[in-house]
């Protein structure tokens, strides 16, 4: 378990709604939210000078091991959303994730939860966080130009 | 709330996992599962004389209010799954199902969660479950000829 | 090129449609209909006696190369529909497969269209077509007992 | 049939690959591309002072009536893409739009194709396109300022 500093651990993603993400009662269907914190996950590691794919290519693997989500208010077509997305904990096998998605225009909340990501080798067994990984969770966000 | 009968409430549905719902690790994708556990709440109703899609036409939707979920191991393209699916809760504006999916070939447990849904009409308000539904919900599974 | 024979080289396979692949539209959304050929594909190997799968832990992969489709009418959640497949050309290394997508309630054509598929291996690079492969694109459908 | 400015018919969008949009084979699965070209349109249009949203809010919908991809090459997990899209045909009651999908950092063509969208309304009737649609698609790109 790391210490983890509230104000550096927190990153949001806008993302906006695709129509291919809706569903027939004409909101966005609920495992929709799943790949926007995924999105948001990759952002989150990326302004801290991590490239997921890079991880990838190595055998490193953050797989989802628990979700919970609630679900607030309804998101539609073509809104913008941010993902405000934090470090909640680090284990030694494993870390957690919290979210809030939130319309930004108007704030109000969408959908709140906590993915649980354990760290897995390209044979799927279970790893322990190296010393590199738990100094890149730590890490607050660096200013990035442009989008 | 209702009395709710474990050995009626339980219903299995199997899925074949397409390669679409699969990931660069190969495995399924986890928001694939969403998806699994919808399929089997529908079969779940269509077991117990109720057709969700006629519910949605009426404007009647459950809608996805919260998900937990747990992955114990992963799923394979081509993999037949079991979703056993159990009404869990029944509430005044609210149910809740559970699920466990197994992989068919060697029973071993995949993933394992629960959704609660909330009945909502078309303009999205909250309403409460009439008589009509929780009979329905109430009912045993009826036995079903063909697949 | 091969010859194929019409009436050997067709497979119907059956899809209900799920709540998620509809849209805002209240229809299927239109990328659904490429997870339903990709489905069929692989019952219709099946069907050879070839599981897609362990071709696919060989290296040897069915690359969609070109796809066509037309959208003649609009399927809804919940619709059964069959999913008409032929193999429609075979060259040195690619196949065609030809569909139609036909709601079972009723017969409407809903979309038809054709997949081009390019054999590649693992590293991607293009492959000519083995003699087993031919042997196995070039066999009836067996009967299946069951689902 | 209207005169098409090729000059001003042309926007690119970008788009970062999603982990989600990838399948077993390590790459962008064939089917993702259809919504990086659904995304690019509801931009080509909000360029030209059209939000999609408004119009499927009002019961005009462009849907999707034929299809035609060719791909050229694999995206793979995080990659960014320019979807640059040009407005192909107007007809009477439709549209078409041609893409080519480019991966940004080294000009790659990945995908290329072309979507045929009818004008149908909420009653999923086919209508003919209105004067101030036609204007709208003739428009030229706006600059816009921001991402």
């Amino acid at each position: 378990v790391i210490p983890i500093d509230p104000a550096s651990s927190r990153t949001s993603v806008r993302v906006r709604v695709r129509f291919a993400e809706t569903d027939l009662m004409g909101i966005v269907h609920h495992a929709s939210y799943l790949a926007y914190m995924e999105v948001a996950r990759v952002e989150w590691l990326r302004r801290r000078g991590v490239t997921y794919a890079t991880w990838a290519d190595q055998g490193i693997h953050l797989a989802v091991a628990e979700v919970s989500l609630k679900y607030r208010a309804p998101a539609r077509f073509d809104d913008e959303l941010d993902v405000e997305t934090s470090l909640g904990e680090v284990r030694a096998a494993s870390v957690r994730f919290d979210y809030r998605i939130v319309r930004a225009a108007d704030g109000t909340l969408c959908t709140e939860g906590a993915t649980r990501l354990a760290y897995i080798d390209h044979t799927l067994s279970l790893r322990r966080l190296s010393p590199e990984m738990i100094e890149a969770l730590a890490r607050a966000e660096r200013v990035i130009a442009g989008s």
